[in-house]
């Protein structure tokens, strides 16, 4: 493919920014007058070939789309507003300039959808697999930011939709729950969520992230959880294999959040509990519920 | 090696973070109270295996360091002070956790000499070759950004040391020029820089990047550009190498600028000129100094 300069300019030339960014790539950084009052949030996040998705199976559109969504639904974590991303790109010398194109475009597409700009970034081409890093900014914009850590014993458990079996194709086409994200956290207590975290790895393990920064427990029950259909499709025959894959699956990219009152949306999974440690509630039965998601270091 | 979040804990037991940084690593995003009347600087730089380092050849704290170097390179390139990094780590399965670590203690010492912590990133492990990605914020920090845009017809030409021949080593272990840069343009006009870049692609190619950004042209003096001895090197017996590898070499991190007055620090290698075009002055021969400088596709 011609050289990385000539994608540069054509990024440029697709670019449409203004607001709080005073100049976008084409500098050595980007000039960004922040916003004085919002807090700055910031967090990195990447898709490889072969563990985030696959470049013989999916399109660089898809690819693309992915990694913004991942990045614009660690916003929606925390509640924020993005603000701006940073793209680098680490292409295949075997892709073409076309293909690049895709990839970009499909990223600029899921930023625009929620206001966020490309900002900056880079492309180099190598002898190694396509990965892309996404980097996001994002305005606490009158909303104070909720974090992992904030959970209570007595707080609901709740998600905001059903879950397991992304793996049938979610994990690619998911929309981040920005926007109700701001919806629950502008509600004044005690229905504002107090601890929140985007599902990535699945309930089991995102949960423990939240305990973990909280100083509890939890208990969920088994009947409450949503399981998707598409968690039920994976081994239908065999019992209780829906409720499995819908707490431990990765990637549904639901919100999970604690909440002592009435949240405006979400289902109630379970409760938070002192105790330390997380338990599944069978009926009578409680069970120890061990981290079962995925640690990215398997494809999906 | 072990999970990905065994991983992330060592992160974040050596972070020592504070002042503007209200949470780092450790939620979906890192929180920031970007200070009131600071523009924030943005920008991601990558280094895979291959183009920018060579894994069987250069330590691991090596290519760490020099990803974050370059980062704060483009600092200085602005003028901005680093305030704080987010680093992402696609790291082959062969490699070992502790090779991860050593890769992070690079970035991190390098960070550090100049204030600037960890404050996010991801690592996640995979069939593919070893690239880091930095991301970087810096801040105006009372002193106006130096843009590529800015450069005046009768501006000198000015750079921060002898260049070319870095591929010998120097590209792996130089000191970004964030103090010295900062130096320069603090200084009142006429002696503060109207146009700065660092120079990663050669003198040709980044000069005609200000050129381009500024609407100007240059006339360089062949004699006055300071070679360094490791251009020398490269073709001893050819006439004219040294100059060559100067003018076209990349990676010297050394700065480039443009100024009307007397600047701090640099020594003058040429003039703006509101003709277009940019030139090479050799006694009484002027030559067109086509961009020779490398587009990071190929190692060095």
């Amino acid at each position: 493919m011609p050289g990385e300069f000539d994608f540069i300019h054509w990024i440029r030339s697709r670019q449409s920014v203004g607001g709080i960014v005073s100049l976008a790539a084409g500098d050595d950084l980007a000039i960004v007058d922040w916003p004085q009052n919002d807090l700055l949030l910031v967090g990195v996040d990447q898709v490889l070939d072969g563990v985030h998705f696959d470049s013989a199976k999916h399109s660089p559109e898809l690819i693309g789309r992915k990694v913004m969504n991942r990045n614009l639904s660690d916003c929606a974590a925390m509640a924020c507003l993005p603000a701006a991303a940073l793209v680098s790109v680490a292409l295949p010398q075997a892709m073409s300039l076309e293909y690049a194109r895709q990839l970009y475009t499909g990223i600029q597409q899921a930023g625009e959808t929620f206001g966020c700009p490309i900002i900056g970034g880079e492309t180099g081409t190598w002898e190694g697999r396509l990965a892309v890093v996404v980097t996001i900014l994002g305005r606490s914009a009158g909303i104070e930011p909720i974090r992992r850590a904030g959970a209570r014993a007595g707080d609901g458990v709740y998600v905001t939709g059903p879950l397991g079996g992304s793996i049938h194709g979610r994990h690619m086409t998911f929309t981040p729950r920005v926007e109700l994200a701001r919806k629950l956290a502008q509600q004044a207590p005690p229905n504002r969520p107090t601890a929140m975290i985007d599902l990535s790895d699945g309930v089991s393990r995102d949960l423990a992230h939240i305990c973990a920064e909280s100083g509890v427990g939890a208990v969920i029950d088994a009947d409450s959880v949503p399981v998707h259909p598409d968690a039920m499709q994976i081994a239908p025959q065999e019992p209780g294999s829906g409720l499995h894959h819908a707490l431990h699956d990765g990637e549904d990219y639901e919100l999970l959040f604690t909440c002592p009152g009435r949240p405006v949306e979400g289902t109630r999974i379970g409760t938070i509990t002192a105790e330390r440690g997380i338990f599944l509630q069978m009926g009578t039965m409680r069970v120890v519920l061990e981290p079962g998601g995925w640690e990215h270091r398997n494809f999906r």
